[in-house]
């Protein structure tokens, strides 16, 4: 399986509209059939800096997302909230094993 | 909940043994009762660069994991193989909620 590893930075002001944008989005990807995971996390020394881990079946579940309305209204809602660009860094998944990555 | 990211580069000739020696641990630590998740993925376009995505009910889960015998067993086997020191971010987990995070 593909791990998605988004590192994101907000301005200060921006916090809290994020959160609520990100919250959202998470929650609805989370209903596509191809991503397992959508974790979002805020780094503990710096709260204007958060995580997304997200887990899809395979790389064209990855894209199958980019193309949802959900990711679509994120993109445009977080867009000027971003302090600097946001960067990713793709993984394979080596443990646990596939079947033990849905939760639901 | 606390998310700690740990990031590993390892020596070219250890990737297999450090994939042996890590899902080990990973399976022994999914184990603890207070470890929710234990995930360990590979950098794509980097085979030596790997992630622990390790979440824990709390602080004290994180303290107790150090003191396991499985832990020890690990950070002993490894010590040789890391290329750099490794490093590690602390998350504050916001998606999914707390109930969500425990698959088994």
């Amino acid at each position: 399986m593909l791990a998605v590893h988004v590192a994101i930075q907000v301005k200060p002001e921006c916090v809290e509209p994020f959160i609520e944008a990100t919250r959202m989005n998470a929650e609805n990807s989370l209903k596509e059939a191809g991503i397992a995971r959508f974790d979002f996390v805020q780094q503990q020394d710096d709260p204007t800096r958060f995580m997304l881990v997200e887990i899809y079946r395979d790389e064209e579940a990855a894209l199958r997302h980019k193309e949802t309305a959900h990711y679509a209204r994120w993109r445009d809602t977080v867009a000027d909230m971003m302090a600097v660009p946001r960067s990713s860094i793709k993984y394979t998944t080596l443990y646990p094993d596939e079947a033990e990555w849905r939760c639901s």
